[in-house]
């Protein structure tokens, strides 16, 4: 007999009906396998194949219906607007990416034509192209349980790239993982494509986890999670016997700045606006705003003033799992018995037994650079407040700062000259600077960066976010005088596909 | 009164004069420091700057005329010819990474630009380049004294990208890198940018290197050596608080397939131009063909007998150090007292300390596929000739063996067939792919691939050849609303440099 795991409805605290069957070492041996023998056939399908298989997999997720939409909600706590909208998210991500695949960019083809009259040796012909790197293991993430989880960003860019992909679900949302899981399968039946384009394993602990990414079979890891989690993924890719790359999106506090031009005209509905977002989804994002550094002053009051009224008042929300709650519990206590810092506003009382209680703090500039431990991410809807005495002290802090996904700068034309001898700073600091906005709400677009220094995440050179995210799974491979009839298509003489292609160090259609 | 390092002149054992200064660990501290002072100031320079200056380096290097051309003679043992092909090749390369700092393609810009009506939520505006990583650690290696060296393939990508680079130069040619980092430090001067852009440690040691890796400053290294060495900085890079990523070109044996068809044809022809290859620069290049593999019949005998013939008339070479001198030596000894190994063919017996004896061995498919110490690099011009039953065996051999920077075909027209069913086979084990060459003689240009899978380099998404190689050290970042005055040239409307960018997913010139 098959063991289950049931998660917890994080509203009642009560084990969810029907179990989900758990996966053991055999399955990640089988998976594994069929990953690489599904690799070779369908990393050379045509992009067209691709593409529509992407497009199959978003239509099947729509059509598993109701049942997808409850189930995320009963696993997860969060409402229907948000499920309804994160799945229109993700089903997007998987069409953008059908898009990605159809244009051909991410093939990089570049062709150096041979010159056998140049001087003093002839050049030879050498044309270029990407191929996925191999079987991808994608760990789910709790807090997006559609969107960054089993049929997620990751999946999609990797997907995209040719890569079969293995996902470790998240053992908070299983049922929401298996129904998922069950329309890529459905999608690869209806594209004719090998069952090992797709594999999910189901544990609640981390032992098979761990084999997926020690498995030789499997190239890359990508990974959403916290910081413990993917330090320990890093290690153990650093010490196979062939070392892979993980992309772990890890931790991340992201701060705001307030500069005094705009604080003077608009602290207070900044401040309403930073308590929103600091709430929105009981502050579960990585693109939290967890950190305020505002200039002393009137306008400084006001923001708080804002922002404490908007967190007073405001309901308490369930969080994602009753560990996530611990946890965010613990680092709020921590706040707030520190004595260099004081609290400035609390939620409501929570009424559920996983309800979030926010929590807005304040600390100042020296006790903040005095103890390190105040830059730790703590994940929910709190905040802790910087009293700077100027905007000069920005550079202090953010060189203090560890690398972060996003910075979000409140600024007014008079801030201009300021911020623009800041921005080299925070270049180097965060892998998105955003304006007269906040960090939450990740658009997926060509030019977004969800990304950033260590420890935001382990390869800052990529972004989990976007249409570049598909650059992490790929891998140049160059021809050298290959006859045209063995060619790839994307490299023949004429361009048969119709994409770009720098030829002679020029991108053109040609 | 500084320690100095003597260089061996490997023709006569005998040590070089002048000797070189070495370093000490505040070296190491005092480069750091100033690497990252100035690396805000260097990637904050303009296209024309940087690339003024990369042809400034080049030029400065020709100035150096006739002392350097006979340092690098008698510190590498390399004839004139070589030496002044390399340095060509070192120049030629740098000015290759000018045009692409002009070109802006590898700034990848993209653009979103803001959808205020779009449903339901309105887009923000979204604008992507790269940038630097930051300061680089580049490890030059013994076998290229300049194209791989001070100023080399490595060196030249990450200045180009806008990183400063901090060289641990060769204890094989210091007096050669010491006049390369002259000319560097010259074309700092002429450019007037910060002297941190460049910087060098000399050691006789590996303290001082692993000093570099593991300096918080440091965010990316590139190294090009024995597989030893390489993963020793892997292991150094991912055990850092800030694990960085570690580009090394490490251990390559560049297999050589010999089909019927070509065989038949052509096989002493092939042989000879094979052992022109093996024996070219003493055979140590990472691009050596040290592995054959022949389909069994007259074709084979054929090309080892061409092959033999040209070995044992060859005049042995003197190989760069007396290091690599004995670990060739131990290699050969090792193949030829092999129980499962034959020996085909020896070069003329060695007249000077140094100088290397080329060898052919010869062993079948089952002996092969049994020790898998048969496919270790042996440095130098030595190679293993598998015998194999038919073209169908290729494949059993190919899944066999590790990840490789090459792998060369000999094919004729009616070989095609053969080839396209092994070509997915090939693009998994292999960076480059060739047909009817070999290895050796790596172009420099946009379609290169000078990488591929462990343990060919530590990192098979990347080139360290070639214009791509500039993508190691940049990391995209994204700005969301930034006013049009605060935004760098790159992403500001108009398109003022230029540059090819993606705008609404498509790659244009506006």
């Amino acid at each position: 007999m098959t063991d289950l795991i049931h998660a917890t409805d994080p509203k009642t605290g009560k084990p969810i009906d029907p179990g989900i069957a758990l996966s053991d070492e055999a399955d990640i041996d089988r998976l594994c396998a069929e990953a690489t023998a599904a690799f070779r056939i369908y990393r050379n399908t045509s992009l067209e194949t691709r593409a529509a298989f992407l497009e199959a997999v978003a239509a099947e997720i729509m059509e598993s219906g109701e049942a997808l939409i409850e189930r995320v909600m009963v696993e997860t706590g969060l409402p229907r607007t948000r499920v309804e909208g994160e799945r229109a998210r993700t089903c997007g991500q998987l069409r953008l990416f059908a898009r990605v695949v159809r244009d051909g960019d991410f093939l990089d083809a570049r062709i150096d034509p041979a010159r056998p009259d140049r001087q003093p040796l002839p050049r030879v012909d050498l044309r270029l192209r990407n191929i996925g790197t191999g079987p991808v293991a994608v760990f789910g993430a709790s807090n997006f349980p559609l969107a960054f989880s089993v049929a997620g960003g990751d999946t999609a860019s990797a997907l995209a790239a040719g890569c079969p992909v293995i996902v470790k679900a998240h053992p908070a949302h299983p049922g929401t993982s298996e129904i998922v899981a069950t329309a890529i399968r459905a999608a690869i039946t209806r594209c004719d494509l090998p069952a090992g384009v797709f594999g999910m394993v189901v544990e609640t602990g981390i032992e098979l986890g761990a084999a997926l990414v020690t498995d030789p079979r499997i190239k890359a890891v990508a990974f959403t999670g916290s910081r413990q989690g993917g330090l320990a993924l890093m290690q153990a890719a650093a010490g196979r016997p062939e070392p892979i790359p993980v992309y772990a999106e890890m931790s991340s506090i992201n701060p705001v700045l307030l500069f005094p031009a705009a604080l003077a005209s608009r602290g207070s509905a900044i401040g309403q606006a930073f308590a929103t977002s600091l709430q929105i989804g009981a502050g579960q994002f990585c693109t939290n705003p967890g950190l305020v550094l505002g200039t002393d002053g009137p306008g400084l009051d006001a923001f708080i003033a804002g922002a404490t009224a908007s967190i007073e008042g405001a309901m308490p929300q369930t969080m994602l799992t009753p560990g996530i709650h611990a946890a965010y519990d613990r680092g709020v206590s921590r706040l707030a018995s520190h004595a260099g810092v004081r609290t400035l506003a609390r939620g409501d009382a929570p009424s559920g037994p996983h309800d979030a209680q926010a929590a807005l703090f304040e600390t100042d500039l020296a006790g903040f650079l005095e103890d390190g431990h105040l830059q730790d991410e703590v994940f929910g809807p709190s905040s802790l407040l910087v009293r700077v005495p100027d905007a000069g002290a920005f550079s202090d802090v953010l060189a203090h700062l560890e690398g972060q996904l996003t910075i979000a700068l409140h600024m007014d034309e008079p801030d201009h000259p300021v911020v623009t001898t800041l921005l080299p700073v925070l270049e180097e600091k965060a892998g998105r600077i955003l304006v007269n906005g906040f960090g939450t709400g990740v658009e997926v677009a060509d030019a977004m960066v969800h990304g950033g220094p260590f420890p935001a995440t382990s390869d800052s050179r990529t972004t989990s976010v976007g249409t570049l995210a598909i650059r992490r799974f790929l891998r140049p491979v160059c021809y050298q005088d290959l006859p045209q009839a063995l060619l790839a298509r994307a490299l023949r003489d004429g361009n048969p596909l119709g994409i770009n292609r720098m030829i002679d160090g020029k991108i053109a259609k040609h």
